[in-house]
């Protein structure tokens, strides 16, 4: 391709076949649609992005990514600093905050354990999160990690780990999702919702 | 999202998302994974993308993009100037060169003729594909629009309008699927196409 349209076109494709999501023929798509609109589009994106890289750092206290360090979420007075919200990744933050059922403060642990892929305690934002319990202060905290065997070693080797400090260590509830068909359902989660019935 | 992390990734998500191929939830997973690989990617991107804009011109003969005016296939003295190749899109351009099979000249046209879209020939790059014909040296016009409505009523308008010249316009044959378009072929489609072209 490089001799058909030049080496940056090339370049540029190359680059957008890395997102995820994108191939290479949506990367060669998206190339082209980004040069058509070179003013509306792939200028404010150049320029969102070197922001984006000059500017984004990861909070020191939490894991979570902003342009301040703290960041907004730790630094904002009215979060309930008793709640203490573990999650995975910051796209398992966003998707948290965007259910908007949480004043909490969070952490993220950037991943789970993963004995397999050679991912231990030392690889995860753990130790930080043992500090900011041994500080005091915080009463709960709810393990938000993945409902996989991974997330779930996690949220075991972690509960163990704070079991001596004074503070209660859940995990989210599984269930059928809300809106969600019986029959398109694997059985363990069936099993888990049928155990965690509820009265009515 | 922008109390949460911040206008300036929020921004990044938003623009990402009119990429063609990423909604907003894939967006948001490109913009963790620009902003995670921050120096490899993000950084990387960002510069190409202001190159792209900077440096990227439409080639004043052809209509292809490129980084030269006019564009390194126009430039290019191997090519045999007696073919010109009629795409609709700079994507067919790059799927035709792909097959490899063509050593002729392009010309985009930036899209079809399309009555119902207010797409008339005023719209589309021919009057300049007409100046290429006048001009002589041209022997064969290959119409290598989509196989739609509007590609082969594109087709069938610019073999009128040469009409008046000593030119042979050929399509592609019918082994692209009908309603199909190009950028979606595989090369081998498209090279058996280009044998079996017929006259017009
Ligand atoms: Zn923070
Ligand atoms: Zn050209």
């Amino acid at each position: 391709m490089g001799n058909i349209a030049g080496p940056e076109i090339e370049r540029l494709i190359q680059l957008l076949a890395r997102l995820p999501g994108l191939g290479p023929r949506s990367a060669r798509r998206a190339a082209l649609h980004l040069i058509r609109k070179r003013e509306e589009l792939l200028g404010p994106l150049a320029d969102a992005m070197r922001v984006a890289r000059d500017r984004i750092v990861t909070c020191s206290v939490c894991g979570n990514i902003d342009t301040s360090d703290p960041c907004s979420l730790c630094a904002d007075p009215r979060r309930d600093g008793t709640t203490l919200v573990v999650v995975e990744t910051v796209g398992d933050l966003w998707a948290l905050e965007r259910a908007g059922v949480l004043n909490a403060r969070y952490h993220v642990l950037g991943g789970a354990l993963s004995p397999l892929d050679g991912v231990g305690p030392d690889e995860l934002n753990i130790g930080a999160l043992v500090g900011r319990v041994a500080e005091g202060g915080v009463k709960e905290v709810i393990l938000a990690v993945n409902a996989t065997v991974d997330g779930q070693t996690t949220a075991h080797y972690i509960t163990e780990l704070l079991s001596p400090y004074k503070v209660k260590c859940t995990r989210l509830a599984h269930g059928v999702p809300v809106g969600g068909e019986l029959d398109y359902l694997d059985e363990g989660t069936l099993a888990a919702a049928l155990k965690s019935r509820i009265d009515l």
